[in-house]
């Protein structure tokens, strides 16, 4: 066998059972000519060899001495919908039916899935299509091999300004394939230096082959775009979305870049953000500049996804009435139904940037006649860069279960990014992804949860964090039922251990700025980035009802009212919405500044039980996967200690009230 | 003319007469084939053309019609200290006295510069001999053209691992020349990387060129040294200084460095500091690593420079014993009298790091019989970046005018830098420079002044920080006479006004963490680097006393006795010393609270008086160094604001105590 310097992830299948059969394909109305199909009866000879030890029939043979022939049947059944399959075990083998190719391959990973997680081949059955018609990663790698917010080395896409291709790259779309993944950006998206020449003769062949491997998984290839790129890479001095040498030249461009990119599936684009180049240089609106390149891209079937994460990044800390957590909505609520047919809005799950509490954005579902989509991010940036365990399934299920009162009905975020709400095709959910070139994909072993249970969440948003966390268990580690249900419970457990040693009640930041692991309380107080906890003397939090920012309005009713009464508020929000005094009494009976002091020396304790968890699990996890892990909980435990600490002491120090139970704060 | 792309700073003459004489040069004792010499001569041809339009008659010409002869009499004098030299003019010419051949050199640079301060040639007159053996500039220059703590640009010694030599080298020297500065260390005291290979084949030959330059301008060249030198350009796998082998490599190493450098002056040394090797990683003192290295380098005259710079820098924020200021005094005070003749021990001015108000480090005299060298820096790492205008003689001067104690009389740091106190001829000063490859080599033109300055001051300590900022004005500007009172003004106020708007009372820090510019009030307080200011809701302040961490009792008792009580702690050390409650009564009759108020809008306001100065300058400075400058102090504006707001408000925030003046506080 083959060594690789890279893992398996879910897809290094544990024998299940000894199997006594011999498995024989039989296709009607798909063809082995077709090249998900083939990949799909790829994956089921690999896949049931491992699990089973059962073989495929080669080609022309009809039987083996005895053995029980059993088939896997794949039958084009157009009543299946898009992208769907329905699998069915009997004595007689299995059967696959599908509309598409895409729907093939997805039913074969989840006759493997079944299998790995106890059932017997001939038992497997589900019927299921994806939730989300889009169902995407989103790469923040850059050309140079570097990758922003990268916990996990560097990309496996560039390297030095080139693109890389090889085993490594159809391992990748395996895994994405597996978890019902149909679309990857492939660089980062702020577009800069040699990204900006994606779309140019000297990229064109490469992501060209890059196009075709994905492909071959039923994966579209996206790429990030610079809106400058007239200027950048064009010779026109403007990128005035209204003007016509502009639009002239992306029509151009376009017209090129399909002739050498058929397979690519269209655009990321985030503009006039964080320094990036955008319509408003010219005083045009997101939505000229998202409809010009949609109308350019529409001949060849493309789309523009269009990021709203548009906020001042050089905001005054002295001015309270501006507030980061409303530009989202003010920019983009206005332009609702603007939007040309092929652009899809992304909206950041919270209206600031991946907390690890933040409220759902009032944009999801704010918008009622503009295609959306969820983005959230896996790449663990503020919530302990894949070094600290933080399993954020739970995290994303709460946005997705989030009712908007956007409608009667239907009204969850989950409804709206489908497209349910409003009945849009073009609708779905994209992660920043925590990948990188280690050999175990995402640095921290465990945080592959997270990659797996993205994939599997946007395919079916049914699904619960825990029957996520036990599927991913039962592939990666096949572990004795005790074991699984340490390890379940670990990850189940992770993101509130770590919301509670970091900041409290939804206030967000503390954290190191730039890098964003570790304390730094007043690190982003007084900083030009929109991102107070605005604490003094007597209290802590950001007023953001009608008598502060405003914010708390931009909900529908329903919520707006919850969240402008710091009595209605949901806790876990308090001090996202409320500036709150440390004697406030919350509805456990604690003042704020004790839940303050408890909470951080229970998320430190129960830090440690998560890694005196995983020292149970030492003989049961091979030593390789173990000792990685193990050594990011050592660092997790620093981490954790240094929270509570300077938490702790900052709000100490800063109250002057003592902790009511009188433990060491410095 | 040439057109350089770099400015000839203070050596850039303006016309101050038109002389009617033409020049003869008279040597006696010396001739002109002494390279120093030789440069003299061109020094001196050079500034008394650009000074007075005299020229300097050609070699076998002994008169020119119409013009008076005039003669430049250089004459050894064996009376003469060391590098000293007696300047004297009449009505036949100057007369210039010296005793070697650095010390005609010195007084030519006088003579030019008393004709640029407005004397005519006739009229100059000096006697002047250094008041410090060595005078040396500390180069951080990293090989791949970084500077660390660099605010002028890149390195113009290194580029790719290079070492770069052009005209621009010996204009450095030449500067350098002219202010007395007689060593130049050129390389950064992390030694890594390329600058580890200084001493192999690798960079012989462009060394030695370079101390050739030096050299012919009276200049020493210093190499910082890696201490692992053994194991990294070495085969060993130890770099024990006790160890045999050790010692044997860097015999033969020493002897290959002076056969093929041997102009080189010694080395300095960073050694366990900061994550660079040293001694202690084989449990052998500071005497050890540096009287190694001493025995091997004696046979060639060289000296061992040894920073004094070591402390934990790992320390746990929550430990309030561990005292970094204590950590120079601790590790080097037992080991007094064990330093071999040839190390110098070279130990920062204060015992942090370069702050704008510390009080002087207890090494300084506290070592009695120890070769000492003190180190300050013109780089304005935490004093504003070359951005903010901070004339940092007036600090040099506290410094040196500081009475340790250590003796009756010849007492302060003066007497003991400059080996008064001791008797030994092996002291001085050095200073971490400002330079880079901007054009205007400081990054901010007026941040030549340090530059000039502190050579100067090297040169002769008893000369007064206005004196130093007069000359310079007049050398490089030659403004009116009250024009240049505005800029010496500017200049003398200007640490006071940083100080103001920074942090208070000594306590210092509270910059941007790594950065160092601009203000982060908690941005060391939770940090390894053991620099805290321990502010809670009552209070702010180190507890240095007998009760707190014992450093105050770390100098002799005079200072020990001031140091260890509030009351007699000169204030603007206060709370470098002491915890002080914000309602403690200062001398003036105001709170602490107000007191820091108070200095933060009269700095930031007084900041503003500095660049309403420098506008009221426009008429009479160049337009190319006027804008410079300006653009300068519109961020230092921004800056002042920034620290005053900050600090404010942190201390507001956290005491709940008003500002009396009811001034906006965020």
């Amino acid at each position: 066998m083959e060594t690789k310097k890279w893992t398996q992830l879910w897809l290094d299948y544990k024998k299940a059972y000894d199997g006594e059969g011999i498995w024989k394909i039989v296709l009607n109305g798909f063809t082995d000519s077709q090249v998900v199909v083939a990949n799909a009866l790829y994956e089921f000879r690999r896949g049931i060899k491992a699990l089973t030890g059962e073989s495929v029939l080669e080609a022309g043979k009809d039987e083996e001495q005895g053995k029980k022939l059993l088939t896997l049947t794949i039958s084009n059944n157009d009543s299946v919908s898009k992208e769907g399959y329905h699998i069915q075990g009997s004595d007689e083998g299995i059967l696959v039916e599908a509309s598409d190719e895409r729907g093939v391959l997805y039913g074969v990973f989840a006759i493997l899935r079944q299998i790995a997680c106890g059932k017997s081949a001939l038992e497997v059955s589900e019927a299921s299509s994806p939730s989300n018609p889009l169902r995407m990663m989103n790469h923040w790698d850059n050309m140079d091999g570097s990758i922003e917010r990268g916990y996990s080395g560097e990309s496996f896409f560039f390297e030095k300004d080139e693109i890389i291709i090889n085993d490594r790259t159809r391992d990748y779309a395996r895994f994405m394939a597996s978890i019902g993944i149909n679309g990857v950006v492939i660089n980062n998206v702020n577009v800069k230096a040699a990204a900006s020449y994606l779309i140019t003769d000297r990229y064109y062949d490469q992501v060209a082959r890059l196009s075709e491997i994905f492909n071959d998984y039923g994966i579209s290839l996206y790429l990030s775009l610079n809106f400058a790129s007239p200027i950048e890479i064009g010779d026109l001095d403007t990128c005035d979305p209204l003007d016509k040498k502009v639009i002239s030249w992306w029509k151009d461009k376009m017209k090129e870049i399909y002739e050498r990119l058929p397979l690519l599936g269209g655009f990321l684009v985030k503009a006039d953000s964080e320094g990036r180049p955008g319509p408003f240089t010219y005083g045009r609106t997101q939505a000229d500049g998202a409809n010009m390149l949609a109308d350019v891209i529409k001949p060849y079937g493309g789309i523009i996804i269009w990021r709203c994460f548009v906020y001042n990044c050089t905001q005054d800390w002295r001015d309270t009435k501006t507030d980061r957590a409303r530009a989202g909505y003010d920019y983009f609520k206005d332009l609702d139904g603007a939007y040309h047919d092929n652009v899809i809005l992304q909206i950041k799950n919270g209206p600031m940037d991946f907390q690890i509490r933040e409220p759902v954005s009032p944009l999801l579902g704010g918008l009622q006649h503009t295609n959306q989509m969820l983005e959230v991010q896996i790449a663990q940036e503020y919530t302990g860069h894949q070094i600290d365990l933080c399993y954020l399934i739970p995290l994303f299920k709460e946005v997705l279960d989030f009712h908007t009162h956007c409608c009667e009905g239907k009204d969850t975020v989950a409804d709206v990014v489908s497209g349910r709400t409003m009945g849009n095709s073009l609708a779905g959910m994209a992660a920043v992804i925590n990948t990188g070139n280690d050999a175990n994909w995402t640095g921290n072993d465990l945080a592959a949860a997270n990659l797996y249970g993205f994939g599997r969440l946007s395919f079916d948003t049914d699904l619960s964090a825990e029957e996520i966390a036990k599927e991913w268990i039962a592939l990666t580690y096949k572990l004795p039922e005790k074991e699984a249900g340490v390890l379940c419970s670990m990850l189940l457990r992770s993101r509130e251990i770590y919301e509670k040693y970091t900041s409290p009640l939804g206030i967000g930041w503390m954290v190191t700025p730039g890098d964003h692991y570790g304390p730094s309380i007043d690190g982003y107080e007084y900083s030009r980035w929109g991102t107070y906890h605005r604490a003094d003397h007597l209290g802590i939090g950001v007023d953001r009802t009608d008598k502060g920012t405003g914010y708390a309005q931009q909900y529908y009713e329903e919520n707006a009212v919850m969240y402008n009464d710091p009595e209605k508020c949901p806790e876990e929000l308090l001090l996202f919405f409320h500036h709150i005094p440390y004697t406030w009494k919350l509805k456990t009976g604690k003042t704020l500044i004790q839940h303050i002091y408890d909470s951080h020396f229970e998320g430190e304790e129960q830090a440690r039980g998560l890694a005196a968890d995983w020292e149970s699990l030492k003989d049961v996890i091979p030593a390789v996967s173990f000792d990685r892990v193990k050594e990011r909980f050592e660092r997790q435990l620093y981490n954790a200690r240094e929270w509570r600490d300077q938490v702790n002491s900052y709000f100490y120090r800063k109250s002057g009230i003592a902790d009511e139970k009188g433990r060491t704060i410095y």
